[in-house]
């Protein structure tokens, strides 16, 4: 703690030497909330209640209904304000069972879980020789006899690194895989799960479904069961396994995107967006996937409600739907939004896990990069460097970003992340309080100064609409 | 590299100082034993075998028969000789499916596992709400109207130690819980986990049935799972669960015990016993438990018996059948060999694991330590020290011990051990080949000298049978 207020103190002068949008009195506020979040435990709470009294949440189940009233009642009873639901139509797919065990040559059980968007089987089930390839490339290189018929295994590790770029590469097997298998005739896909955990916990996640879900069953297998499959084919024996699943999608639900407002002093009409997803897959319980976005944003954007005023700009909190299997609140926000998009000043989204926090990257005009610098400097004493212009704003603030909305990315440690995202793991146990508290702090100290300072932040260039990518 | 050679040179000058029993050839001997074991995968390659060409094998499944096979021929083509399958009748239980889940106040899905011999429920499953006790003594002390018609729920933490003490603790309530909750009444059985893992994969293991199975269904909690009850009952609501299992005996079976020998150049019929098991728990492969001491005291024995000289007293390599579920190979050992018991001149056992060695404790006449120190010195740069007087022998050779035969331990470090101990994460990606062949190393030094030594080991008092606590 020492070590702490001796960093704090050197922070002080460079963070007076590069403010200039911003008044001194916001930041000695900044410098106080910071303190003040490193001592709160709103976020823990927050993570507590929701995995345990609403826990898995996917769109459109009773669960996920649930969690939004959960959100209403929260969000109103921590003071803030225009607290709504505002209703996003999600799909519904349901998990089922899934089994797997191989058949040949050594007979095994095998732990997977179904991707989300696969279809079933027949019930009963079905058998197939596997095909081993490496990724979606040496797929295509494949000669159509070798597939057809089989079930396809794709090999390919995500690699572990701080910055989750080896989930970028891992995760366009689980999006395309199936459907490009389908296509060259393999009757199933199975693919070593896209994360990093050596438990037997598979992960899943979605697939693309944008020309409708993949015609063959897809499932991840758990990375000490992908290894087995390998260590088995290393025999040159064909290995066969059997699969069966009662995945199956259900129609459409209603849930909802939760909004509550800190409102601005001055701007009210002016937003500040801190976005998290209430969503969660049905493994484990969405502690750090996304009940501690939830947590993080909530909290700080309360701290701030609780200074001596108001922020000039509205801080909006926006706990959005489905993120998980198609990003449906965040395209309906974006659309019910569209009139007053360029009075989004800039957001910024917690969707990585509360891990340690590392650095703060800005997609903002170039001439606000000063503004950007002031805020750093007071995360540095929490470990959080500057890292410049890349920033992506997250999956749900993706289409806003298109649209032109600046945004700013707080960037943590994902190498614990990728051990539990999306499987059985992601639990509250995992979330470690003290570096929740830094992600409070650095939410808190973002918001309150991105809603006070002079001139905003620019307006980024309206770019094709992409094919949005659930994280 | 460099470093260890190092410590090797310094270790000779202890090693000559203290070796009365032993000649300097066979000291020389052990030296190079220990470093061609270092440098040797002889091990690696069965663990991986058995674990992949066999898998899960608990005691009377087809797998486990499998795995008989399996033995017979490995050591066959190792070159052992006298190679047998001595029957073994074996208690047969199938775990079936089970289930669980929160009904309120907050419905969950909970992750669990029955205990080895629990009964199943009825098919439509059991509903009651839970109560909550730390441990046995806290279960006896509860009034019997606060537990009849309810589902008990220990939810004492089992503590992470090096030498696993916190696993003794813990097992208790697994062995003698469900017992003793039904004699007060109670309808079910759930526990924390008697392991350290915080991941969604529970721990199983054999519950005490002395006196018959207990009558009631008895699971446990994966860790996370645990916690949520917990923090379900934290808030003072009746929290009720339901339970469904189809787990059930099944009769018996036979099983065997596999046996190998280097035989003695002198000394034919005395013996140094190396022992490990062959079954396993069903939730994983076995890797650690006892895969690893398979390979472990199968390489060890290979090692010496391709010395240029048989060692003076045959070396007998002992695959027990069944250690999981009664230790029924251990027992049936024991009475087959009780008329030569007295040339069972030492007993190792592996069964705790790879990971890092770091001890040896030996329980043989007083007068034998200098023999067990010369040993401890040729190990000393693996980072093994001498630990003294208290050896257990472990679960197998416990029925031996306790007939006189002398023992000597190799502890390992079992903290990384109890994450995976009898889960579905005990599987071949754990095994670390470096560290085990460190353990191949000191078997092979241990055997090779215990079957050189002069005048042997003396014999231990002969005690009352304790019943066998399977480990």
């Amino acid at each position: 703690m020492t070590h702490l207020l001796l960093f704090i103190a050197l922070a002080a002068g460079p963070v007076a030497a590069v403010a200039g949008p911003l008044a001194p009195a916001a930041l000695a506020e900044a410098h106080a909330l910071r303190e003040q979040a490193l001592a709160d435990d709103t976020a823990l709470d927050l993570v507590r209640s929701l995995t345990t009294e609403v826990g898995p949440r996917p769109a459109g189940s009773p669960a996920d209904a649930r969690a939004v009233a959960w959100a209403i009642t929260r969000l109103k009873s921590l003071g803030f304000v225009n607290v709504r639901a505002e209703p996003v139509t999600v799909p519904r797919w349901v998990r089922g069972e899934a089994r797997a065990e191989i058949v040949a040559p050594w007979p095994q059980p095998l732990v997977v879980a179904s991707l989300g968007g696969s279809i079933g089987t027949a019930p009963a089930g079905l058998e197939a020789e596997i095909v081993p390839v490496t990724n979606l490339a040496e797929l295509a290189r494949q000669p159509p006899e070798r597939i057809a018929g089989r079930i396809v295994f794709f090999t390919g590790r995500m690699e572990r690194t701080r910055d989750g770029a080896g989930y970028g590469r891992a995760v366009a097997v689980r999006s395309h895989g199936a459907t490009e298998a389908a296509k060259l005739g393999a009757v199933a896909m199975v693919m070593r799960s896209s994360g990093t955990s050596a438990t037997r916990t598979p992960h899943t996640g979605a697939m693309s479904v944008a020309n409708g879900p993949p015609p063959i069953p897809a499932l991840a297998l758990a990375n000490p069961d992908a290894d087995m499959l390998e260590r088995q084919l290393a025999s040159g024996l064909p290995v066969r396994i059997r699969l069966s699943s009662t995945a199956a999608w259900d129609g459409e639900a209603q849930s909802a995107n939760v909004i509550g407002e800190i409102p601005g002093r001055e701007l009210r009409d002016e937003i500040v967006l801190l976005g998290a997803h209430l969503d969660s897959w049905d493994l484990g319980t969405g502690a750090h996937d996304d009940a501690a976005g939830v947590g993080i944003v909530t909290a700080a954007a309360r701290l701030v409600g609780g200074l001596r005023q108001h922020p000039r700009r509205t801080i909006r909190v926006v706990l959005f739907a489905n993120e998980e299997f198609g990003l449906s609140g965040a395209k309906a926000y974006a659309a019910s939004y569209a009139s007053t998009l360029d009075r989004h000043v800039v957001g910024l989204e917690s969707d990585s896990g509360a891990f340690q926090p590392y650095g703060l990257a800005a997609r903002v005009g170039p001439d606000r990069l000063p503004l950007v610098r002031a805020m750093q400097a007071l995360l540095e004493p929490l470990g959080i460097a500057y890292l410049g212009a890349e920033a992506s704003g997250g999956a749900d603030l993706g289409p806003l970003r298109e649209l032109g909305m600046p945004v700013i990315d707080l960037r943590s440690d994902v190498t614990p992340y990728f051990d539990l995202h999306h499987t059985a793991d992601d639990t509250f146990d995992k979330v470690d309080p003290a570096l929740l508290r830094r992600h409070v702090a650095a939410f808190a100290v973002i918001a309150w100064l991105a809603a006070e300072a002079e001139g905003g932040f620019g307006r980024l260039p309206v770019t094709a609409a992409a094919p949005a990518v659930s994280r």
